[in-house]
């Protein structure tokens, strides 16, 4: 199931991207690699037209405009047009048709799909009709490998900065970890890495669930638990922040308990954390009040990566679509200065 | 209103797709010739930037995901770009807007308009006041031109593979014949073809209607009808099945004495048709297990044409395109080998 | 504020278009010569891939098919792509996101972006965060700089067509001046204009706001007010009429009293006008009976000029982002002649 054949050579081309299982870890080293490789086309150095006249089929049967944003930009800058669905109309599965029956009928009409849909193990079942390659852009609580990507890639380009590795990394995870499924991928994912320390910060209502911390621990990862943020987070490299939501917790009285007790501010950060913590976050941020979640005072910490992170969300999609479709050797060649004012360089 | 002028050559260009009505036999067999030209093109094997910088108003007061993206995709194949409505913002039309002013301010913004509308006869008074060409994109119960085209074009090439052709065409037309919009635009199409049989497998209540019966026997078609699906399927080149929904009959008791009549499996199949039967349906199939239609396991069948006929629907519209906006004979040169890797080839 | 840096030539490069308030008289005249610099390709007489490559983001938090495609189209047509959100998926500003979250992560997916929003004040906003540059598409009852850049650019050349200019321009507006954002807009543009005189026809419950008629005194402005409409069209250069929605007045009796004294039909432009008088609205028209607007019998009066509003909204928008992406130089360099057959032409 893994990407890299150790025969003969790469082996992304052609294949569906639809649970970060899949990724062994040189799997994951090339599509870093490459992403790192589109840096000049994001950050709008150069044009490239390789993908002219391919088409990605955007089909979010759920609704998500930074995800879907964020594929389709990938593609247009690789040179690649973009037909989409934005949630809003599934009329046909609701007449009774089958995932296979949609599969086969839209795959007739792009190169390359790119699906989010509401249930479990959906995109994986449409994936066995297609007659192009899908990528799971998240199917409900199962899997959304591209976030769990983009993070594990930051993690790497936050930790190069200051000489560090994935191999050695401290991270705490804090929130719900419970409910939470990009934390539960990029779990899986830490499990490829050597000498990881993992600090998992929760309500007990909201512990990671069981047979993960299992598979972190026989991969060779030392796992603690906590309850308590600032303590937790004194020693570690990235401090990973979820979102909670109040319903998760069984009361009124019981969330008053935690309350604040895992939001992150700058007080806190320059009390507890080393210099070089670096503050993630899947997004979106609550930005209210009384979200549990990551102060706005920390906005000017030069260590807070959540932007950085989506911005390498393009890198890795397009890192991802460069592969699958056999275009890594091949994009610089189509590429052209650009020819506008770029407000960003 | 026929497309070809017998004077001085072809004259689609320019021209409103609105209705079959427009269609002689001869424009059918241009559509058809110019859709076989397009197969590289939708096939992968190569790109053409023939439309470049052209744009395809796809505006879709409907959602229909399939239509739309079939239509969209068509567009990009041909090189040309595609800006959208997807059916759920006509808030101008609800503020009072005639169809009038609205095709005049629409029609400004692109080279070419597909429309799809829930009111019958609401495209073709759009079109009175576009500037630029209109296609019919589906008007309520009224027209859905390029789905009879489609469909038409499917049994074209079905019959071909094996020597056979329209003209001389046995046909069942099963299900819901009454109300099904894309049965009664196929029944009108075959008016244009000689020695053509067809036999209409229905409930009493779900009849086509008299006058298209009248039509096709007026043209010269043979028509017989049946309430019987096995016995009317023995000696046929096509079966062309569509969707029963429960609530057309007239009680629970009359829907119970039909139930399984008219649906198609395999075991039926293989007692009753000839082996090069082709199966057709205009999709979404409904593969609930008490569903009237076609079984999942004719999945499997070689004759199930029933996918080939959405593919095939995106060669039709990029002819329509190619046609009306003049670029049939440019298409080849405008052109260049795929860059990428064809995961369908 | 202002566009255009009086030392050192052209300040458009890399700017937010939020307010009409930014724009000093040069820098709309500047604007407009740009825009009919872009007629050629608007027209399909050229196209050009100046900007093959770049990204629009245009993000529609709020529904509005014509502006959001005008905006589409616009960029389509300087040789861009676009993605987009059409109004329904704001799902992670529900969650608590604020604005400037918004902004940072979509502004890394698009070089420049066109936002339309609900709440006053909120695209200014967005644009703090954003690192590219922004066009307010419209923020509730606040600003559409570019819907009144394009009446003015309308203005300014049906006015040339008769060897007329905006400086000694006479205009009436007609209808619901309260609460129009449009006609608000374009009041504030016209106080940098010489010699310029408003009359104002409306019900007395909706005239325009103290304050402006105020600024347009203080700028020099002529201003009239009248609750009546024919003897007010008698001596204009241009009757702009808008909406008047029944429910503004206070009672049924109070809208009885004031029905069909703001509505404009051939009769009376016949009886009360110049032969030259220009008719402008913001669209959409309500074509119902009695609605209180522009009859459709004005519909083949040469000097209906609503449509070409529309058509030139494109112009401006290119010329906006042509200005803002620093291209007006190079468009013409990366064209080449159309490649289809031209229905408009």
């Amino acid at each position: 199931m893994a990407f890299i054949d150790r025969g003969n050579g790469l082996n992304f081309q052609g294949a569906h991207i639809l649970s970060i299982n899949q990724f062994e870890k040189q799997d994951v080293t090339r599509v870093f690699d490459v992403a790192d490789q589109m840096q000049p086309y994001a950050l709008r150095k150069k044009v490239t037209r390789v993908l002219e006249g391919a088409i990605l089929g955007n089909m979010f049967f759920e609704a998500s405009t930074r995800t879907r944003v964020s594929f389709g930009s990938a593609f247009n800058l690789l040179g690649g047009e973009v037909r989409e669905t934005a949630g809003f109309e599934s009329s046909a599965l609701v007449k009774g048709e089958s995932l296979q029956d949609t599969a086969r009928v839209l795959s007739g009409f792009s190169d390359v799909i790119c699906m989010r849909h509401p249930d479990e193990g959906s995109v994986a079942e449409f994936a066995t009709a297609s007659r192009v390659p899908v990528m799971n852009g998240g199917d409900g609580a199962n899997e959304h490998p591209t976030q769990a990507l983009l993070d594990l890639y930051t993690i790497r380009k936050e930790l190069a900065a200051t000489g560090r590795d994935i191999d050695g990394l401290t991270i705490a995870m804090v929130g719900d970890l419970r409910h939470g499924r990009t934390v539960h991928s990029l779990c899986k994912l830490l499990c490829l890495y050597d000498n990881v320390k993992v600090v998992l910060v929760s309500p007990k209502e909201l512990l990671l669930p069981a047979e993960l911390i299992e598979a972190m621990r026989s991969s060779g990862i030392a796992v603690q638990t906590s309850e308590d943020l600032a303590p937790s987070i004194a020693d570690v490299d990235i401090v990973y922040s979820t979102r909670i939501q109040e319903e998760r917790f069984g009361s009124k009285q019981e969330a008053d308990l935690y309350r604040g007790r895992f939001r992150l501010n700058q007080a806190i950060y320059t009390e507890f954390c080393q210099p070089n913590t670096v503050i993630m976050h899947p997004l979106p941020r609550d930005s209210r009040a009384d979200a549990n979640e990551l102060d706005n005072d920390l906005n000017n910490n030069p260590n807070l990566a959540i932007f950085r992170q989506t911005d390498n969300g393009v890198l890795v999609r397009m890192a991802l679509f460069a592969l699958v479709l056999g275009v890594v050797d091949t994009v610089d060649k189509y590429s052209h200065d650009i020819r506008w004012f770029n407000a960003r360089a």
